[in-house]
């Protein structure tokens, strides 16, 4: 194996830092001239791969605010980082480096200011939640710039009611869109059109269902823009194979009185949402 | 519905943030009086589900090292904060409170540090991740922590290659686990019955297999924890309906070509653990 192409194979990993961290590891634990030959077939073989696009100069910015979802945007994350080439920013409403704390607890400290953004992004990207969501969509500021970025970047997207905020900033008029199943039929309120579907594609606009369809979210726009067999390849690595403890987990399939319960306690929430849609649009 | 009804359905989402944070929503959106009979109804026969055990008092220690996988971790993190009452903590390798960042550049503030933690846990859990766990199974100071703290702990667990730190530190001898599929065989090197599940029992080791198997692992251990119905709520509120773009989530699955190319990839890296494995034990 030549050193340009052990520089490739040391490439997954240094800019795909989610697969694995490998390459730091093929870098220090072995010299260039130790890979064998059977690994140099194994990644020629991988290149050959009909529609692989290795590099690229993706722009993300993946948007953080107080009571976010960490979930909803850890498992887009994952996918986005592993584009090698691309540069993935994660954004707090607050326009400053402040650490945001997600509903869970979780404190992520963000990378970039939306200052620091390039004009143009590839994807502008929304995590869902409850309360924060509803905090986030009556801040004018951030449902401003959330507008202007999005009038700016080729895929505007979401997961669970990250929507809600793409709705409120008026980019989903006309278009299919999803959210997670409690505030599904809301978005009709900003002139969208709800899909039931775990990932919606609508021209420039890609939303995700609740929270865990940041998963299949993250590897259909990763198998879009690099190729199915990328996405393949990010799904073995994430050992994508789920399997459910229980077969419950969208309101038709769960049990009624788990269904109602939940339903009855985002009542309030879902009346918040439509207070907040009919005070300014 | 009395005000005492009213807390207890407030408190889904208070001690449960994850559980879309409604308990705020409840208490800031709508008045207890405004609470209808039909939400009264809903919490009553919700209560009233076999085996729902609503309030607890579990201890969980999250431990996070210089690249680890974030996504290993904030799937079971997302289930253990939904259960009532318990305490997640996020606890780093330094034992202080600096940010740690994780492989794909997430970076997370821990919340305790070791000495904070209470003598005794119910749960403690390690992620995994490539460099990272080979750094970390190489910090002496880390692994006597982690068997100082899993002798003391009800349940010892973890997500992916997380199970390569708790074999270092000795608790998974005579024990069936599981881990990434790229580093399964290895766990015979700690004296480990590998087993290829999604998520393993023994005793009182659980340990789930690659990043996102932490879903089902989550899971699994709130319904132990918690009853069946309580993490069937869970998984409804996560609309955890997986649905893979495609059906190559483990190696048995995937293209044979990309399987080849990953496993070449992380040869290195299993090298790198043997050495460490063969170092000290």
């Amino acid at each position: 194996m030549n050193r340009r192409q052990f520089t490739k194979l040391a490439l997954w990993g240094t800019s795909a830092a989610s697969l694995f961290g490998t390459a730091r590891v093929n870098a220090t634990a072995q010299k260039a001239s130790d890979i064998s030959s059977r690994a140099e077939k194994a990644h020629q073989d991988f290149m050959n791969l009909e529609g692989i696009k290795m590099q690229g100069t993706e722009q993300v910015a993946m948007l953080m605010y107080p009571g976010f979802t960490a979930m909803d945007l850890v498992g887009p994350q994952y996918m986005f980082t592993s584009m090698m080439g691309a540069k993935v920013h994660l954004v707090s409403s607050a326009n400053d480096l402040t650490p945001v704390k997600c509903d869970t607890g979780i404190i992520i400290t963000p990378t970039a200011t939306q200052n620091d953004l390039p004009e143009n992004l590839d994807i502008l990207f929304i995590p869902g939640s409850a309360q924060g969501v509803l905090d986030a969509m009556r801040d004018e500021k951030f449902v401003a710039f959330i507008k202007e970025k999005g009038a700016r970047s080729k895929y505007v997207t979401s997961v669970c009611t990250g929507s809600l905020l793409l709705g409120k900033a008026g980019l989903l008029k006309g278009k299919k869109a999803t959210s997670h199943w409690v505030t599904l039929d809301l978005l009709t309120k900003f002139g969208a059109l709800p899909v039931k579907e775990r990932v919606a594609w609508d021209g420039n606009v890609i939303t995700g269902g609740g929270v865990t369809a940041g998963i299949d979210f993250g590897l259909e726009v990763v198998a879009a823009l690099r190729g199915r067999k990328y996405a393949e390849t990010l799904q073995l690595m994430a050992e994508y194979n789920p399997h459910p403890p229980f077969d419950v987990g969208s309101p038709e399939k769960a049990d009624p009185v788990v269904k109602k319960f939940l339903t009855e306690m985002f009542e309030p929430f879902r009346t918040g949402i439509l207070e907040t849609i009919a005070k300014r649009s």
